[in-house]
């Protein structure tokens, strides 16, 4: 056995046996390397991967304010009581997790403090632009190979940056809540796209009704589950409603209601999420989400290297003198940026 | 003069020359043009240039729930006032401007609507990772071009890439609330040292002068104003406090209180902003932080292109293959795109 302690350096090899072996503090720094992404993250993570494959990953999204970090605690606490081992990776700024909000959030989000099934990562996003995915997708990596059960990846529902973290989920949960004007903002959004599951979540409120029936509105229209996974390359797969209709096996997305505050919907949805689950491996789409996870890492640790390199090799000088050159309007950064695309 | 209908597309040539004339619609037509990245978009970045440089940027950023928005829309009324036209970028999930928030908002935000003097622009944020940086600078390049006296860009303080956006403004406010422990996340975000002007906003909320406390002392601790402009590549510009200290010309960085919603506060405000822009041109800054700010757009620029291009030279079948190895688990993604690198 390891022990960690503040002086020594711990070796890649021991961080790697550390968190295959489940020791809290060595899965806790390996992470660390792995965001910070030290210089062998990727060799801790090619020797983790083999033992990933386990878990299953849900991803949380949703708008500020519909309350995602309390339904994630709630969550958390129901794998728990089903005795499943839970991975929390927050990367909302407005979650507790991460460091964004309110004192009543904090404090319920303590009730998972203390417990060994649960282990719970903040990402600071302060990673280089674009960095977010890969790195989150990494950490990922990281919790699964330490064999939790269930990786929930709670997100901010806003950019494409977050719709792809989610959609490299196995199981992505879109949350809303009553009023705001929620449902068009799924629309606009396109989160419907990408949901597996509906939460309205925060259900004690008014005009919890009308928005169930807004999102099942829209669910019917636009016709279940996603139809277009989104992906930069080639692996992209487009589904059109008709051929969704004709699938008699097709995955039915709900809406579910929850109050996550007090646990009211919470051990239905995660029935709900198990029952995704086993649709996903009876019906082979688990092998298709799998190659979506693995093309979407394989790219983002392609760029994420690539992007490294090209900074690094930017001549220095040039960029200087074009800089001033745009600088006095002789040219422009684009004309410019051409102009460098030519030499490189 | 262009008459634009929706059946006709209409020309680059004449979407330049539309916006150069100040014709909102093609001004419109424009922007969605480049946040679209159209392949004429570079054509007319590159036409629209030469005509920037008279726009004076203010980025604002901070914390969902400051009331970052309330506050652009105060100040740009303040600057109506004052004879400025004002163009705003508003790239904050949370914004009404992009549609996030709550209906009082909205109709704070509706006196702006209807004067030909303003005009917004909320950015979807859906463009791939990354993007968002370069597709903001292109926003704020048309808007520059279209004559507009102020450009403001709101953006949610929460990460790298909003810091990186804040940071390429000429000047950057940083808008904390009372309590919630902004102090704290200040620190946390780093975000103190991108601040030219830190704003109290919801200044009539208990708590004020202790924040503003908080952050006076943060300042004197930490140095006034930016000490460290991060930087991809070369054009890294590093300041110790010290050598601030020496320097008796240094801008202060202060504290300024704010009621957004009802005013108070906010022609103070812009003053500052004002003052901020007369130091910068005075004591020769305006070209540092120029020169910072076209580096980051012809790094952004070329880094966007290259992404692209890397995307599409990728092998199909070669990565259809390793993404099957990878999921049957006889090999890594790290590793598989260490081989795929080695060919590139």
């Amino acid at each position: 056995m390891v022990v960690a302690t503040q002086q020594t350096r711990i070796s890649a090899g021991d961080l790697v046996q550390g968190v295959l072996d489940g020791q809290r503090l060595l899965l806790a720094r390996t992470i660390t390397r792995v965001e910070n992404q030290d210089d062998d993250a990727a060799a801790m993570l090619a020797a983790l991967y083999p033992h990933t494959g386990h878990a299953h990953i849900v991803g949380v999204t949703g708008a500020p304010g519909t309350g995602k970090s309390t339904l994630v605690t709630a969550l958390a606490r129901s794998y728990r009581h089903a005795g499943l081992t839970v991975g929390i990776v927050a990367i909302d700024p407005t979650s507790p997790f991460t460091g964004g909000a309110l004192l009543g959030d904090r404090v319920r989000m303590r009730s998972l403090v203390g417990d060994p099934g649960v282990f719970v990562r903040s990402m600071a996003t302060r990673g280089s632009l674009g960095g977010l995915s890969k790195t989150t997708g990494d950490v990922v990596t990281v919790l699964d190979a330490a064999g939790f059960d269930r990786v929930i990846v709670e997100t901010v529902g806003v950019g494409q940056a977050e719709v792809e973290i989610a959609s490299t989920a196995h199981t992505t949960l879109v949350v809303e809540a009553p009023g705001m004007g929620d449902e068009v903002q799924a629309i606009k959004a396109g989160i419907l796209e990408i949901a597996d599951v509906m939460v309205v979540n925060k259900a004690d409120r008014p005009g919890v009704d009308k928005t169930v029936r807004a999102l099942d509105m829209m669910l019917q229209i636009e016709g279940s589950g996603p139809r277009l996974i989104r992906h930069h390359g080639h692996l992209l797969r487009v589904e059109t409603p008709a051929a969704l209709a004709e699938d008699e096996n097709r995955w039915q997305v709900t809406v579910m209601k929850t109050v996550a505050a007090d646990g009211t919907g919470v051990s239905e949805l995660r029935e709900r999420i198990e029952a995704h689950r086993s649709w996903l491996q009876e019906s082979g789409e688990m092998a298709i989400r799998e190659q979506l996870r693995i093309a979407n890492t394989l790219e983002n640790i392609i760029r994420a290297e690539l992007n490294r390199r090209i900074l690094a090799s930017l001549p220095a000088a040039k960029m200087d003198g074009m800089v001033e050159a745009i600088r006095r309007r002789e040219t422009d950064p684009y004309t410019a940026a051409g102009e460098m695309l030519a030499h490189i």
